[in-house]
C-alpha cells in the first residue's frame, strides 16, 4: 500500500510556480542582465533537459513509430518562397495604434481584454465575483482589468459573450468596427485607437554581402518540407502516403508577446507533413485509434456563440463527418495520446475546430489541441488539412512538378477525336493567324470536332475564333481522326495533413499541470513530472562529502548510466532534506541516499518524490527497481512490494 | 576469419561522393527548385539522422560524462550584446571589390587561390605536376586555377609558400599590400581589385513592430552562455569549475560560401564554456588523458613559415608549455577521442595553434582541430582559452557582477592605513574640489599615507593632485589610522575554456573519410559509417512483398526497436542486391534477409556492409548478435564465431 498524497490542498498559484521556475532556472528572460527583450527566453539546465526529453518522446511516438522521414532545413529563407506561399501577403496580425501615444496593440487582444474586464466588472457589481485570493493576486487582476464595477444590461452581457466566443473569426475592419461600436480604448491611457492595420509577423533580413537578396526567418518549418517534396518522394520509392517530420526553431515578430512561454518571438516547433492521395484520405492504422475518446469543440457550436464541448470516440467523429477524414482523425488521436503520455492532464485538453474565417488561407479543415492553463485555453498543437495548396503554388511558381506519378493497375482506355496539323501548310496559308487557328480548333469539344471532321470530308469548313475572325480550313491543313488513348500513369498533387506542435507552450502547460505544494507547507513546491520527461530521473544523495562514500557514489552513477537512467549527484553542503526539497522542485522522481550503512552493508534507501515514501534494499536491488520504475515497467506500488519500508532517521525530509 | 576488404582500390573521387550524397538526399541545396541560395543547405533523412546521431554521441561524450549544464538560448539577439562583446566592431572578414564589375571576393581567399594556382602552374611547367585523374577533374582544376604553366624563380616559390603558411595572420591592409605587390587580380575577369574593406558577418534584423530595436542573428552560441553565468553558477551551488553546453543554430553571412557544407551561412554548432579559476587551470581528470597522443602544429613552426607537425602526448605538450594549461589540454584530448569515436580517420586529424594576429580578439591561446579532406585541412573544432574577456565586458557594461565568490578556508588578515573623511567639513572647505582631494589621497600608497598621517599629526599637510593643484588639509577634514582587515571571501572573474564544434564540417569530412568504392566495380559506392552514427543500423529485407512475410518482418522490427536498435524495412520492388547496394550508399552497417526459409525454420541471414559476408542463424540469435554489434560489445569476427557462414543464393548481392 502506498501513501496517499493530497495534491490539491492548496489552490494553484501561478506566482509560486513562476518563482520556482525562475529560481531553478527552468527558463528565464533572455538578455536579462541587459534588461531583457519581450518574447525571448533562454532555457536553463532543467528546462533544456525537459525540452530534450519531450522531443525524444515526440521522435519515438511519431517519427520512429510511423517511419517518418526526418528533415533539417534552413531557417533563413529567400523572399520568393514566402511570396509564393502567401506569407508575405497574409502572415500578419491586425494592430491598432493609440491615437495619442502611438503605442501599438494587437487588435484582437485589445477587444478581448476590454470586454472580459467589463464582464468581470459586471460580475463584481452584481456581487458574484470570486474574491481575489490574496493581495498580490488582487493587484495583478486590477492591472489587467481597469473596468469599473458596473452592472451591464443582460443583452450587453450576451453580446459580449458572443463576440468573445467568435473573436478569432473577425477580420481587421470588423475589429475596428467593434472598437468604435463598443467604445473600446487603450486601457493603459484611455485614448481612442486608430483603424486596424496589418503587421507582417516575419522577421526580415538580407542575404549576402551586396544586400540585394531579401530574406525572412521562417515562421514555421513547413515550407522546408514542401520544397523538398520531390526528393522525399524519391527517397520513399515514389509511394504515398508518407510523412516528413522536422523539429526546429521558428520566428514570429509578435506585436505584443505575453510574459512567459505562451507567446514568444522565437520558439521550437515539431512539424509533420503527411502526404496523401486526395482521393483516399483513409488511414491504414485508423482502426487502432477508433475507440480513443476525445473532447471536441466543433465549428458549428462556436459559430452559434457557444463553447460547449462534447466527448466523442474518434471513430464516431469521423464517421459522422465532424472530423473531415480518417487521416486527420488518426493524427488528432495520436496527438491526444502523445500529450497524455508526457503528462498533460486529459481533463484539461480539448480539440477545437477552426471557424471559417479563422482558418489559415490554405487549410480546408483544422483542429487545434487546446490545453487549459491559468490563462485559459491555449492552442498548443494545430492539426490542419492543407489540401494541395502549398505543393501547387510552389510547383506553379517554379515550374518544378511536385506531383506523384502512380502506375495504374488497369490502364484507362479512352477513344476520342484527335487533331493532326500539317504545320507547313498551316503556316504558309495563315501566317501570324496560325496560332489562333490551332487554339480555336484544339479548344473544341468532341461534338464540334465531329462536325468539323464532317465538313472537312465535304472539302472545307469555316471556323470562328474567340475574337470573331473567320477562317476557312481545308483537309490539306489538318486531319481529324478517332483514336484510342491508353493512360497507364495517374498524376496527382498529394494533399497534406499537418500536425504542428509548439513545444514551448506544451512544456509550460505541462509545468502548470505538474505543479502543487505539500499539504503541510505551501512553500514546498513539487513538480510531479512523469519519469519519462523529468529532467533528472534519479538523484544520488551522499549523506556527507566524506571520501569513503565516493566509490559507492561512482558505482551507483555508473550502473545507472549503463542502464540508461540519467542521474545526478547532489553532494552540496546542505541537509539531505533541503537537497530533496530542491529536487522536488526540479521534478526529480526518485532519490537514493548513500550513508554509512550503505558503505557497510551495501544497502541504499529509495525515495519517491510525490509520496516521500522511503524504501530500503541492496544497492543492486534498488538500482534494478528504479530502472524499471523509470522505464515504466513497474509502478511505485510494485516497487514497494519488492523493497521494505525504511524507517531510519538519516534521510527523512 | 573475416573477409579482407580493399577500400583503396579506387582513388577518392569527390564527384562520385557528391553524386551519392545528392542521390540519397544526405543533403541538398536549400530552395533548390527556386534556384538555391549559396551557403544554405537542407539535410534529408539520412543526413538528419547522421547529424542527430553525432549530436547524441556528443551529448554523451561531453555533457553526460562531465555533468555539464545544458542550455538552449535564443538566436535573435539585441544589438547591445554584440556591441559589448566586440562582434559589431570586429566580427568581420576582409573583402575586395573587382574595380570594374563590382564583384565581391573574400580577400584572403583571393590571395590563396591565386598564389596556389601560380605554384601549381610552376609545378606543371617543371613537369612534376600529378596528371589530372580524368577529364572532369581536369576541367575542375582549370576552373579554380587560371595561372599559366610558368616556371617561377625559386625565391618566388619560397616567398609564396611562406605567405600561404601565414595567410591567417595577415591584417586587411596587409592583404591589400600583397595584392599590389604580387599583382593579384580577380581570376574570373583579370581586373584589379580595390582596397580590402571590412564586411561584418552578422545577419541583421529588427525586433518588435516599431522597428526601433535592431537585432542580430547570433554568429556563435557563446554569448547566450555568458549572459546566464550568474544563474548557472547558482545552479551549480556557487562552485567552479563547471561547464555549460549548448547545441544550436548559428548564422554567418559569409562573403563567398563554398559549395558544400564547409562554409555555409547557417549551421549547427555545439559549444562548451568551461569556467575555471584563473589561478588554477589544472583539471582533475587530466591524468586520464595524459597519454593520449595528438598531432600538433604549433604557432612557432607556422610563424617560421613551415607546416611541420609533431606527434606528442598531451601530458608532455602541457608539461613543456606547448599547450597553455591542463584544462585546454584536457579538452584537446577529449575532442580527439570524440572525433575518433564517431569515425574520423586519426591519420587525417591534427591540432593547429592559432598565430598571434589570427587569434580572436578575446583569446589567449587557441587550438583548432583540423581535419584533412579533399579541399585540404579544414578547421572543424576550435578550442580557445577566452580568458575573462567576455564575462568582464558584459559585467562592466551592465553593472551585473559576473563573478565567483569563494569562501576562503583561512581568512586573509592584513593591516593597513585607512582613511576616514569628515565629508561635511571637506565639502564646506573645498566645494567642487572635494572629489579631487578624495581621489588624490585614496590613490596614495602605504608609505605616502604614513607620511601624510605624520604631517596631519603636526597640524596640517599639503597634497598635490594629478593636475598639479595644491590643497592644504587639516585633521578635522580626515583621519588616518592603522586598521586590521579580514578578508574571508575571494571574488574573481572565472576564465573560460571554449571547445566549439562545427557539426556540418565534421559531418561532411566524416562522409569523405567513410566513402570508398567496391574493388570490382567503382560505381558501387559504400559509406563505412560506424554503427554508432550510421543513420540506420539494420536493414530488414523481405525477399518479396508476400503477405506471409509480414508477421516475421513485424516481429523482427519490434524486437530490434525494443533492443534500442534503429532499423528500417526495405520492401521496395527491386532485387535484394539493389536494395543492399542502396543501403551501402546510405551507410547501413547490417542487413537481415527474411525469405521462405525464415518463415519455415525461423532463420535469418545477417549481412555485413563492408565485407558483404553473410551469416545465418535463428531469428533470435541474429537479433542478439546484431544488437551487440551495434552496441559495440562484439565485433564482426566474434559474430562470425557465433553464426555459421551462409552460402545460399537468394540474398547474394
Amino acid at each position: 500500500m502506498t501513501t496517499q498524497v493530497n495534491k490539491t490542498a492548496h489552490a494553484f498559484d501561478k506566482v509560486r510556480l513562476d518563482a520556482l521556475l525562475n529560481r531553478r532556472f527552468f527558463y528565464a528572460p533572455a538578455f536579462e542582465i541587459y534588461g531583457g527583450v519581450a518574447g525571448l527566453y533562454d532555457y536553463g539546465p532543467p528546462g533544456s533537459s525537459l525540452q530534450a526529453n519531450i522531443i525524444d518522446q515526440w521522435r519515438k511516438h511519431f517519427i520512429v513509430e510511423e517511419g517518418m522521414l526526418e528533415l533539417d532545413t534552413t531557417i533563413m529563407t529567400p523572399a520568393p518562397v514566402f511570396e509564393t506561399s502567401g506569407h508575405v501577403a497574409r502572415f500578419a496580425d491586425w494592430m491598432v495604434k493609440d491615437t495619442k501615444t502611438g503605442d501599438v496593440l494587437r487588435a484582437d487582444h485589445l477587444v478581448k481584454n476590454v470586454l472580459e474586464a467589463r464582464l468581470a466588472g459586471d460580475l463584481e457589481a452584481r456581487g458574484v465575483a470570486a474574491a481575489p485570493q490574496d493581495e498580490k493576486d488582487k493587484k495583478k487582476k486590477k492591472k489587467g482589468a481597469k473596468a469599473a464595477a458596473v452592472v451591464l444590461e443582460d443583452a450587453v452581457v450576451k453580446e459580449y459573450e458572443t463576440i468573445l466566443a467568435q473573436l478569432d473569426n473577425y477580420s481587421g475592419p470588423q475589429l475596428g468596427e467593434l472598437c468604435r461600436t463598443h467604445n473600446i480604448r487603450n486601457p493603459d491611457t484611455d485614448n481612442e485607437v486608430g483603424e486596424p492595420q496589418q503587421f507582417n509577423l516575419m522577421f526580415t533580413s538580407s542575404i549576402g554581402p551586396t544586400g540585394q537578396h531579401p530574406g525572412y526567418l521562417r515562421p514555421e518549418t513547413a515550407q522546408g518540407h514542401f520544397l523538398n517534396f520531390s526528393r522525399l518522394l524519391e527517397y520513399n520509392n515514389g509511394r504515398v502516403p508518407f510523412a516528413s517530420a522536422q523539429i526546429g526553431r521558428s520566428f514570429r515578430n509578435e506585436i505584443s508577446p505575453r510574459a512567459g512561454l505562451l507567446r514568444v518571438r522565437e520558439f521550437t516547433m515539431a512539424e509533420i507533413e503527411h502526404y496523401v492521395d486526395p482521393e483516399d484520405k483513409n488511414h491504414e492504422k485508423f482502426k487502432e485509434v477508433r475507440d480513443v475518446e476525445i473532447v471536441l469543440l466543433d465549428r458549428h457550436v462556436q459559430e452559434a456563440g457557444s463553447s460547449a464541448t462534447k466527448k466523442m470516440k474518434i471513430g464516431d467523429a469521423v464517421d459522422q463527418g465532424v472530423i473531415a477524414n480518417q487521416t486527420l482523425g488518426y493524427f488528432v488521436a495520436r496527438i491526444y495520446q502523445f500529450l497524455i503520455k508526457i503528462g498533460i492532464n486529459p481533463e484539461r485538453l480539448r480539440f477545437r475546430q477552426h471557424m471559417g474565417n479563422e482558418m489559415a488561407h490554405y487549410a480546408t479543415d483544422c483542429w487545434d489541441a487546446e490545453i487549459h492553463n491559468s490563462t485559459g485555453w491555449t492552442e498548443c498543437v494545430g492539426c490542419a488539412d492543407r489540401a494541395a495548396y502549398d505543393l501547387s503554388v510552389h510547383s506553379a511558381k517554379t515550374g518544378h512538378p511536385l506531383i506523384v506519378r502512380q502506375a495504374l493497375k488497369e490502364p484507362i482506355v479512352t477513344e476520342k477525336e484527335a487533331v493532326e496539323w500539317n504545320k507547313k501548310v498551316l503556316g504558309k496559308t495563315f501566317k501570324q493567324d496560325a496560332g489562333t487557328i490551332q487554339k480555336t480548333v484544339e479548344s473544341m469539344d468532341e461534338a464540334a470536332l465531329v462536325k468539323l471532321k464532317g465538313q472537312l470530308a465535304q472539302g472545307s469548313a469555316v471556323i470562328t475564333s474567340v475574337d470573331g475572325k473567320e477562317f476557312q480550313l481545308t483537309p490539306d491543313i489538318l486531319t481529324i481522326e478517332r483514336k484510342v488513348f491508353k493512360q497507364s500513369i495517374r498524376e496527382f498533387t498529394p494533399n497534406v495533413i499537418e500536425p504542428s506542435f509548439g513545444l514551448g507552450r506544451i512544456l509550460y502547460t505541462l509545468l502548470e499541470h505538474s505543479f502543487w505544494s505539500r499539504e503541510q507547507d505551501v512553500e514546498r513546491g513539487v513538480l510531479s513530472l512523469p519519469p519519462l520527461v523529468a529532467p533528472t530521473k534519479v538523484l544520488i544523495v551522499p549523506l556527507s562529502a566524506r571520501a569513503e562514500f565516493d566509490p559507492l557514489v561512482l558505482e551507483v552513477s555508473t550502473k545507472l548510466r549503463r542502464a540508461g537512467v540519467f542521474s545526478r549527484v547532489d553532494d552540496s553542503n546542505t541537509s539531505i532534506g533541503k537537497r530533496y526539497a530542491r529536487n522536488d522542485e526540479l521534478g526529480t522522481p526518485y532519490g537514493v541516499t548513500i550513508d554509512f550503512a550503505s558503505v557497510q552493508n551495501r544497502t541504499m534507501t529509495l525515495r519517491e518524490r510525490d509520496t516521500m515514501d522511503q524504501r530500503i534494499g541492496s544497492v543492486d536491488d534498488v538500482i534494478a527497481a528504479v530502472t524499471e520504475l523509470v522505464n515504466g515497467t513497474i509502478d511505485w506500488g510494485e516497487a514497494c512490494q519488492r523493497l521494505p519500508a525504511y524507517d531510519g532517521v538519516q534521510a527523512v525530509d
